[in-house]
């Protein structure tokens, strides 16, 4: 065994394995548990085949939106649907910009044709809004409300911030990217501090994924659980298999997981237990 | 989802991937068990580092012996050990030469520089050698013995054919590469013809892996076994818990798996069923 220094772009592949593999995460994908539609393998072929995307990411040049953009056509080609859109929304700005201070700059300078490739990548994904959402991009004039009102891929963001977790993580600073990737430097190495950093998150922040699909009360009800299963009260497992038994996936938790371990597998935390 | 033409070196990734992920996999590393040092993650995150040496064999240049040496040493980069030596044995030169026609003409013009730096990577690996082999790895002057032999990488591997599968590969024109392609192509696609495939090899043939740990006898049994499973007569799941009960992991016949699904991969296989 020799010492090695992972490329960013290696750590942003190695973090999308990592999440996916570490086990038992409640409701969604793992080592142990497939969904019917979206397998382990899935998320393990979207994270190779996403590598061009994030190469250009980690070149800190062109548009922030398209290279979202790209990321998700390159793995929008297997059955097992949407794997990662959330993850390219944390991971490419953390490329592109090298740490959380420049991806906090980088997306304030992104534009309306970033918005605009946003949008024609979003509409490929299937990735559920809410309903009320006015920007609906399944709506063909969506686009051109975009333009029409200047709109910046931040300001989308921004407009989406109060009912996404993962669009509030480009205004606020990376708050629970940063807060996850803390979690594990004070947890320490390996696959069972990428578990408890999960539960952590799912237990003090409702998950928008969870709220979209499910309602808030589906949402606070799986914190609640989360805490009890922290403070050994319930049994992970039998809470894992109940979360997938009724179709509750934590995935926006997952989105901001991966961000957290890139971070933390930048800042020297070990994976390799 | 959209078509997407692979390239040899996601298809290698892939057909790594894939590999470990199928289960069950009696006696190895797969989706559903680690060994306690080396671990599901640790297969994957090789399958990451070694895009390098990946991309350096798909351009057809250079010398193959030194290219699987850069494969070793990048994945030598954590605490599982080696994890697919005998793969980048095959997957190298099959990189390298587009296809088994071009693999077979290519191993052929090694020379000693190739033994030379092949030795020195398989000294890192800690790879099981028969003890009576004269060529100990371990031993420094192997490397003046190749010198003064004038013997070619094809040379060692004609040395090794009779006590290793996947050397014979490169003698007699990846005959059980070959033939594990198309037993994907005859069995369909997904997850199940991975597994279907890799245990019909292990009913067919001693796998050297076993013979090197633990005798022909062990390997012969195992062999039994396995076509025991294939008839109805026996139960994966408890075989596959017997061979890890008693580490009786068939190594070679996972590297020639990846071999045969990187192969059915580029001539149409689905590994997305």
């Amino acid at each position: 065994m020799t010492s090695h220094l992972m490329s960013p772009v290696e750590r942003a592949q190695l973090a999308m394995m990592l999440e996916v593999a570490a086990f038992p995460k409640p409701g969604n994908v793992d080592r142990c548990h497939d969904y019917s539609d979206t397998k382990l393998e899935h998320f393990l072929a979207s994270m190779i085949f996403a590598r061009p995307a994030l190469e250009e990411a980690d070149t800190g040049k062109g548009r922030i939106g398209e290279i979202i953009g790209h990321a998700v056509r390159q793995t929008n080609v297997h059955s097992g649907g949407n794997t990662h859109f959330g993850a390219f929304i944390l991971l490419i700005p953390l490329l592109y910009g090298k740490d959380i201070r420049g991806a906090s700059e980088a997306v304030t300078k992104t534009d309306v044709s970033d918005a605009v490739a946003f949008y024609k990548a979003f509409a490929l994904t299937k990735v559920r809004m809410n309903e009320r959402d006015e920007l609906d991009v399944n709506d063909p004039r969506a686009l051109d409300d975009l333009r029409e009102r200047g709109m910046t891929l931040f300001d989308v963001m921004q407009h989406s911030a109060p009912n996404d977790m993962v669009a509030r993580e480009w205004i606020n600073g990376f708050l629970l990217t940063r807060r996850g990737a803390d979690m594990l430097h004070q947890i320490g190495p390996g696959r069972e501090a990428i578990v408890e950093m999960f539960l952590t998150l799912l237990a003090t922040e409702p998950d928008t994924f969870i709220i979209k699909k499910h309602g808030r009360a589906v949402a606070e009800d799986t914190m609640a659980k989360a805490r009890e299963v922290l403070d050994g009260k319930r049994v992970l497992e039998t809470f894992d298999a109940q979360c997938i038994g009724a179709g509750i996936n934590p995935g926006s938790i997952a989105d901001i997981t991966i961000a957290a371990i890139f971070i933390a597998l930048g800042e020297g935390w070990s994976w390799d237990s």
